[in-house]
């Protein structure tokens, strides 16, 4: 791995994506993006007696599939990456009992898929690992009730809110096994926080960490939105993305006609979700969806996907803290 | 980086650990570890209005004060590594924000200080970075009331409990600076469940883990408790201690005379702490003082530092689950 410039780093080991794998429920099944994703889940319990059980089993099932896809024997998937929204990471820690691989949880709220996929790499570049399996994701109603309200309590939301995503994404990194899809490079972000403490509005608070992270990662490659074929923020939703937009055209990129935001796009503008997507599940299920399929086919060459966090917790909030926010950055080339 | 059976590294680039700074609360720092710690804080607020602040404050103390102590300049510390107990990490987030240096958050419960050696030795073995800050740490009060009761409520302890620790521990690894004290080899834990249900019972419930990772290392590594000068627990208390040794010799393994627990040592008897001391900042904390200082001076050589996670949440002890649990191993060795 080579350091360019103060946080991008370029792989010199040939990292491919050997398989990526989405499931989501149903109402993100019924939005645009539907013919991508590998799995539709009507029901968002999964059989199960809560839905926290369910996530779990929503965990299991794409990255059980994903290193089936992969078809590298389970036995030599070296390690499991990841993390999900849930306190202490639960999602990814009863997965991890269940998948018996050895286990690295990461969190960065819904940054983890770009971080996971970041971490795998250099994990992949200094040579010891073959294949490491990446996953993240969210559900809509474990996440409300530990965030927000309880479901039950049918709350109006703000305008300006979104709607996080239930959804997982999983992805088998190798150096073993080669594709067409390559990671090349990623930027790993710094903490920011620009003062922003409503926890409806994370749009707002995480468009500045996709700057900072987007304008490094230019100024350390010395690119511009030129050289890409598209830009993929993970979760800003519609507002957030506007104002990302407006942050980068004040530092001098104009990034209007190959960016899009996976949270503004993962649902329809009559599906009520307002801004649109959030959470870990956004990035996840979108990248390893319609991201990964038009880079296999090659219709997308060269992309930039920018997973975004917002680090907050419930304490925090109710202790009147501003919300920090990061955002990880990994260049996916589909050579074709 | 190089695998030895299923489960081990090795590392190749020379890993040193440049500086390593512990700081605790003033019960830690009357105990039996107190002329090793660098800072012993009475006020375990310091002076914030909570405790959540506080702990913040604890964590960017240690940090940078750790930074100082390696002489590299803030600057050229390429990454900080780590997390902490509060739900999303938060502690480390904002410390992250101020710190402004890129951030990997990691969670692995009171695993997360030789998961974060782990990862920051792969990264450093991957070449792009030269100096690393890992870091994590704990806080009685803030556990106590996120994890259990609130504080005021005065609830009984089981006889078989044991008292989170207020520490936290920060090493600063690098490949750029050298010290006579190296990382050699790491084993990454598989999640283990042996179905614990009890959530004041973490030792009984951790203990499987550490057996399963060091029979792991010394499969891998084809060595025994012979070839090492210390085997250190993080947090399995005294209870949990005894268990990990009868499981070891249940597998062989007799590590009656080289083997001690964090936990077990940061507290003395009379400090009403039942079975000793568990939290993050538990093996931080003694790593980064005890430790690192009897390395330092010769009077050992070879370590083995396996820290133990309960990985469960509140959420999942209340709909019924058992404790997965996870324990990494870093082996350390000082060259004198």
């Amino acid at each position: 791995m080579k350091k360019l410039g103060s946080q991008t780093y370029s792989f010199e080991s040939d990292i491919s994506i050997i398989s990526g794998v989405s499931l989501v429920g149903g109402k993100e099944g019924a939005g645009p993006l539907k013919k991508y994703f590998d799995f539709v889940e009507e029901d968002d319990k999964m059989g199960q007696k809560t839905f926290e059980k369910g996530e779990r089993l929503m965990f299991l099932k794409t990255i059980s599939s994903a290193i089936k896809k992969s078809k590298v024997e389970k036995d030599n998937i070296d390690l499991y990456l990841g993390g999900d929204l849930m306190n202490q990471l639960v999602s990814s820690n009863y997965t991890a009992s269940e998948l018996n691989i050895p286990f690295v949880g990461l969190y960065n709220a819904c940054a983890t898929m770009a971080e996971s996929l970041i971490v795998g790499s250099i994990f992949l570049d200094s040579k010891g690992m073959k294949n490491i399996v990446c996953a993240t994701g969210s559900h809509f109603s474990t996440a409300e009730r530990q965030y927000r309200y309880p479901l039950e309590f049918g709350n109006q939301r703000q305008s300006y809110a979104q709607w996080t995503v239930t959804g997982v994404g999983a992805t088998v990194v190798s150096t073993e096994k080669t594709s067409n899809i390559k990671i090349k490079m990623a930027t790993i972000g710094k903490v920011t926080d620009y003062g922003v403490s409503d926890i409806a509005n994370m749009g707002a608070a995480m468009a500045p960490a996709a700057m900072e992270t987007l304008v490094a990662f230019f100024t350390d490659t010395n690119t511009t939105q030129k050289d890409y074929d598209l830009i993929a923020t993970g979760d800003l939703g519609k507002l957030g993305s506007d104002i990302f937009k407006d942050l980068m055209m004040e530092k001098g990129y104009d990034i209007e006609t190959n960016y899009v935001d996976c949270g503004h796009m993962i649902f329809n503008i009559d599906q009520d979700t307002l801004q649109g997507g959030s959470g870990a599940g956004c990035s996840a299920s979108v990248f390893n969806s319609y991201i990964l399929s038009k880079l296999r086919s090659g219709e997308l060459k060269k992309v930039l996907l920018i997973s975004t966090g917002a680090l907050m917790s419930t304490t925090t909030n109710q202790q009147g803290d501003s919300i920090p926010c990061i955002a990880h950055l990994v260049l996916v080339e589909g050579e074709n």
